[in-house]
């Protein structure tokens, strides 16, 4: 099959999908009636249940599971939090606008879809320019805004809708920007992440864990991005539910307690150095991939291990499912580590869940802007004595040196780690003077042994006081489920054969209604029967679907597959009814009065089909 | 006990409860690192498991039980929706400023706070000023900006910080404003409540509902409105989460199949004659309030009735839960009847729930707003003859007598409802012309009998058509859990008598945390066992706390009383342990191996502390 066959079966798979989740409301473009706006959806029922227990199921595997701290703070966030975490002045994606209507686009989205058009439909494309068009995709996230406007001009982009010429690319900041109070001098946003909301609690929240590290906290909560254009159905939105974890570790020690649990599992993974190098995605164990250094540390591969439990057991499809280390050049320049879980779908590989060794940089951050020092303590059970490095300038001389420059010369030598302030003391003491690099001066110059002193003296300490660091997983709730739904859809022909019916293969525990009443025709008797099984339901805590239209029991089937209900119990008698099983087709009959009590069994995983089939009389329709 | 003391106690209640809630966490300031925003809070750890809790029953209770369709909606909402609901231009609150120094203020607040000050500290005042000020009390959400000025100035009441003057009120729109999209040319807000998104969605959701009536959509989910100033910390926050619950019924059907399940139900209701009678609220069963109409309808009473079994059920206190009918001033112009259900806590009578039959309005004006007709279908079985009321204005006669008017006068001719015109018909017949109050203009006109005709027609109808009314229980999660929070507390003295110690006695539904598991003493055989039993609670879905800490065990339930953990599991022996009741203090011995599932047995309801107490040993300490 080449390439444009293969994008055609996806976009044809792709309409299936969507076609079959809109009509069935799992979800809808909001505001319709008004004609919706870009980027915004509704769940409607079945995608609303299928939410919330994702989420449930969520807190139940992270949270309850690991004892973490859930919080809850507001999507309203006042301007000097994100001044702090850099999202003011760096959450921005680089725009173009048409130079005659003003429409806006993203630069790099025009770049990649020329690229990509280019090399997918021209066939007289010389092989020295696809290279050049691969390269350029390649290193598309990397391009500053002189680049892309350069790209942009140089291969003549337009605006799409109109063939106007368009701007240069500038910064556009995603967040949603409000005030705060009447006064109209107050600034704030739409939180990006919940993130943040956890961080400035540090300090309270080591406090609640008895000043006692690991610990993780979570939140589940709405957060927003104000999009140029989105595209891509749910995986692009302004608006979406985000799972954080932030789990604070000692810095020197990133064990975990309970690794030896997740080591052995083994999944796709897709380290850096095969990435750069070509090759494919490989299983690794991921205790392996921590004990070979490929995953930095055992508390990162731990999450890594949880999240594809967490994903497999939600029906993502192990063979669709990789996790991909960030390039150098992707991750945050204070970052230890950071993989993805990728899910493929018919967009391609889609990140959905983040797993980032963020150091220490969140919590500086809001210490410097606070002033509050966010810090953990390793008091030590007797008094250590420790060599502490002293650095002194002398700034008499270094003032006569280095004059306007000398502030910085001497915070760049106070600055210094042990390392390199030991190898400057060796070459001043063997050569009188040093080469030294001032980053902010961008520039080498030459110390002196007259201009500084470095030493090392010894102290006594009664405790360690460190920045901890900080292992978040982040998971786009909205991207999994849109990735589950793809996964978990099929079609098998009707049973006359002249119709393709359509089907989601949602596990109970994902599945928006957990079964369905059917009473085989319409009268009283087995409509009362429905009644009774749907109060014993309720009662068991089962969401169930009664339909007593007189549809025929095959048509009712069908409308029920396509919201993925598992079960399926029809009332053809008073005292016991037929429960027929989704994906598998196969019934089996079951008193009244033990139905409810069998389908939670089953649902709540205490038993499987399989079981059930061998304890009950089977039936054939 | 006088009204100063009553006061003076009521506060230092209210101290001792919000400082235990801050002090564990259950809420804090948000972004308190960087001296918070007012009317901005986070839920800390038990603070949000008590809201999760919250709401899981609340889903139980209503979508689950009631087989409500659930959305989900974001809160970014585009202008047109809210221009639509009247929010854009009504959602507002009147504001003066400090003329010097810009310092905004609710009028109505300072004119509250003035005469509340006066009634409770001048020992000078007069009967008669008196009953003045308390005559502005009563109507003081009735006044409109001038009056609130005039009363404002009348007073000389300052600034309260700088006793600067006044502004005169203006209105200030409560809605955070935002921008949707990169072009600054699409207007958009925080949505003030969740119900819109159900109501521009009513044509899918009745299509999903097999395009029959009744059924019901809720949602749960945050709602924003910038405060000019907020106060009186969780109950008027600027961000909280809504339940809204929309029950779509048919407007002359507004009976309930299920309303005979509480019309026994008694509990504290306070109609609109008592209340301006000046009676006390009194116990009406609720059935007897709609047989007698008190209530409008049985579905606005069942809904009565399930959020008092909902609050009850929560650990509300029957004798401080009133459900209180709006005034006729207090009640939109379109609403047919509204209750709120109010709980008392140390800040007063708070409402917490509103309970409203909305009638026609809102499916109405979004169907203006957006031209889709956002309406029911009643298929008749046979064709009906129907007569039909036609009203004819006679457009050259208007014309002539009204001239610029003419528009106004012919639409409110059209506008008349059966009643009214057949009056005028009967007028217009007798004595040739008749008076015509036409709103529009805000004057009386005469209508000659040339000017319009009127008259009924036959006609045969295969189906009706109509906008169906929508009863709207609206619950404020953060108020209900406040006043959960002072209903819930209470202190007791230490062992010793030598301090008070909190308690929070949370039934297992709500409690944060289920159970605590603590070694009686530290070492390693208890510690395993301890680990071992959290296990098992793990396994059934249990959250506990562990605390191996080797403080005394006195301190321990001291301080997991204080989160309202309902049971104690004390690790003494290997092979079995002591279970704790929290608010009786009383004592079991339950073995190991048994434990998980006797205190799941009790959490889940199945057996109670007292069925618990006959099986097994107790234990005194």
């Amino acid at each position: 099959m080449d390439a444009a066959q293969e994008a055609h079966n996806r976009e044809a798979f792709r309409q299936a999908v969507v076609n079959t989740l809109e009509r069935r409301l799992f979800y809808i473009p909001s505001f319709k009636i008004y004609r919706g706006v870009a980027g915004l959806y509704d769940y409607g029922p079945p995608g609303c249940a299928v939410k919330s227990n994702v989420l449930a199921f969520w807190r139940q595997h992270f949270v309850l599971e690991e004892n973490m701290l859930e919080v809850d703070c507001p999507c309203v966030t006042p301007e000097v939090v994100l001044k702090a975490s850099g999202h003011v002045d760096k959450f921005t994606d680089l725009m173009v606008k048409d130079e005659k209507t003003g429409t806006c686009y993203r630069a790099d989205h025009l770049l990649k879809d020329h690229c990509k058009d280019k090399l997918e439909k021209d066939p007289n494309l010389s092989a020295e320019k696809a290279a050049e068009l691969r390269h350029v995709l390649a290193v598309l996230d990397d391009l500053s805004a002189e680049e892309l406007g350069a790209k942009i001009k140089g291969y003549g982009i337009t605006a799409p809708d109109t063939k106007n010429s368009l701007s240069d690319p500038y910064p556009f900041n995603l967040m949603f920007q409000t005030s705060i109070g009447p006064s109209g001098l107050s600034p704030g946003y739409m939180r990006p992440e919940t993130a943040q909301g956890i961080f400035v609690n540090f300090k309270d929240l080591y406090y609640y864990n008895g000043n006692k590290l690991p610990f993780a906290a979570a939140q589940i909560g709405q957060a927003f991005r104000n999009e140029i254009s989105p595209r891509q159905g749910l995986l692009r939105v302004r608006e979406f539910t985000l799972a954080e974890i932030e789990h604070f570790v000692d810095p020197d020690d990133k064990s975990h307690p309970k690794f030896s649990e997740v080591a052995n599992l083994e999944f796709l993974m897709f380290p850096r150095e095969d990435q750069v190098s070509g090759r494919a995605a490989r299983r690794i164990p991921i205790g392996e991939a921590v004990s070979q250094g490929i995953v930095n540390n055992e508390t990162l591969g731990y999450f890594i291990g949880r999240v594809y439990l967490f994903l497999t057991h939600l029906g993502i499809d192990k063979e669709r499912l990789r996790f991909r280390q960030h390039l150098a050049n992707e991750m945050a320049h204070y970052a230890a580590d950071c993989w993805d879980a990728e899910i493929e779908c018919s967009y391609g590989w889609i990140e959905c869940v983040g797993i980032a060794d963020r150091s220490a940089y969140d919590l500086r951050a809001h210490t410097d802007k606070s002033g509050v020092p966010l810090v953990a303590h390793e008091k030590f059970p007797e008094p250590r004595e420790v060599e502490k490095l002293v650095i002194t300038p002398v700034k008499k001389e270094l003032g006569l040196a280095f004059k306007g420059s000398q502030k910085m010369v001497v915070e760049a030598l106070e600055a210094m780690g042990e390392k390199e302030a030991m190898e400057m003391k060796a070459t001043l003491e063997a050569k009188g003077e040093a080469e030294f690099r001032v980053c902010t001066l961008d520039k080498v110059v030459t110390i002196k042994d007259t201009m500084v002193t470095i030493s090392k003296e010894k102290k006594k300490e009664h405790q360690r006081v460190f920045t901890p660091s900080v292992i978040e997983p982040s998971f786009g709730i909205g991207r999994i489920i849109y990735c589950l739904f793809e996964h978990s859809f099929y079609t098998r022909p009707s049973k006359d054969g002249d119709e393709q019916l359509n089907v989601f293969r949602f596990p109970p525990l994902v599945a928006p209604i957990k079964c369905t009443v059917f009473p085989l025709v319409q009268n009283q008797q087995y409509e009362e029967v429905a009644k009774k099984i749907a109060k014993s339901l309720t009662a068991v805590g089962i969401s169930y679907k009664i339909d007593i239209t007189g549809t025929s029991i095959g048509k009712r089937y069908a409308r029920t597959d396509e919201l993925g209900v598992p079960f399926a119990i029809t009332v053809d008698s008073t005292s016991s009814v037929t429960v027929r099983e989704r994906d598998s087709k196969q019934q089996i009959r079951v008193n009244v009065d033990e139905i409810a009590s069998v389908v939670k069994g089953v649902i709540d995983g205490v038993s499987t089909w399989a079981d059930i089939l061998w304890k009950y009389p089977t039936h054939s329709s």
